[in-house]
């Protein structure tokens, strides 16, 4: 337990985490020194520095975007000898991942309502990142976590929702533990979180 | 975050937390020593005992069963100076809790998959658990946490499960967020949680 006065579980508001919060708290409980993990959805890079902060020192992340613009703003925020940063879409991290760090990667981070791509149709959207998830599980060493921000209220995100779910009700209990995390009670949609942890 | 090189958020198989644990670690952040909260499902006494450890010392736990041998039980674990151990439902709460601690209860705890209750019909319990609640609500202080475990695998549980998410999405966003967390890819139906926070 941490040993301030304020609530560590909680929004800065003091109110509850918001998804991003919940999956950043968890990766930053799990994550250790060294560890290599993978941004899936690198953006402007936010995530990405704070990816190579919980695996600082000796860790590396390796980041996805298709947009050149994404990779020209994360490259001012990130350790460049800390981190990768793929001028490729998500669904290519298996081929970009080099193969001996395969099935040894501590955590895949996806914060989808950040995914640039504005030029790409919605299906086109939803199966790269169906495929890309799945990826992602390959990817993830045993006792990884696998973390997915879905925005429903963004265009396209309601039917990339039941594409995850749809997916993670289907994943191997003995394989994987899987939860989802919703926001009750508000007139927009706000994130939820899917969270999916590979069995050690 | 803590300094254990042991992950926090997580079950003792190193896995995500279960929907107990999760409301035990979120109660565990925000509880503070001198803290009076309200046990809603007391049955052998293990979550009394959990608050009372939460708000020591100077705090005090108020716990609700309607079965003696719950107080039985319970009065063995948990030490009496900290405690009320109500011989009455949870739907009288309001009653049993001093008027002066009204809107001054930092934390209500429901298990609802170990209340006791045997003798009741099914319909009453969902409909005394649905008063509860809200009077749970009234209880709580601003910044307070409600906390609601529902196991949709128990006999009643899905039905009181769908009656919590019911009344969970009419409750005022201006006054209370809440989120919903669901294990997924199980075969049996595990515990869910609810948590509802008052605004601050």
């Amino acid at each position: 337990m941490p040993s301030s006065s304020q609530p560590f579980l909680a929004s800065p508001n003091g109110g509850l985490p918001s998804s991003v919060l919940w999956a950043q708290l968890m990766l930053k409980d799990r994550l250790r020194p060294g560890d290599v993990v993978v941004d899936a959805t690198m953006g402007n890079g936010h995530d990405t520095l704070f990816l190579t902060q919980c695996v600082s020192p000796g860790g590396h992340v390796f980041a996805f975007d298709v947009q050149a613009a994404a990779l020209v703003e994360t490259a001012k925020r990130v350790p460049a000898e800390m981190t990768t940063l793929v001028h490729s879409g998500h669904e290519t991290m298996r081929e970009h991942v080099p193969t001996e760090l395969h099935a040894r990667i501590s955590a895949v981070m996806f914060n989808l309502g950040y995914l640039p791509g504005t030029d790409k149709t919605l299906i086109t959207r939803t199966e790269t990142t169906m495929i890309a998830v799945r990826e992602a599980l390959e990817l993830l060493k045993p006792g990884g976590l696998l973390t997915i921000a879905v925005y429903p209220g963004h265009e396209g995100g309601a039917e990339e929702g039941r594409s995850i779910a749809k997916w993670a009700a289907t994943l191997d209990s003995r394989r994987f533990e899987v939860q989802h995390l919703r926001p009750i009670n508000r007139a927009a949609a706000p994130p939820e979180l899917w969270v999916v942890w590979k069995r050690g």
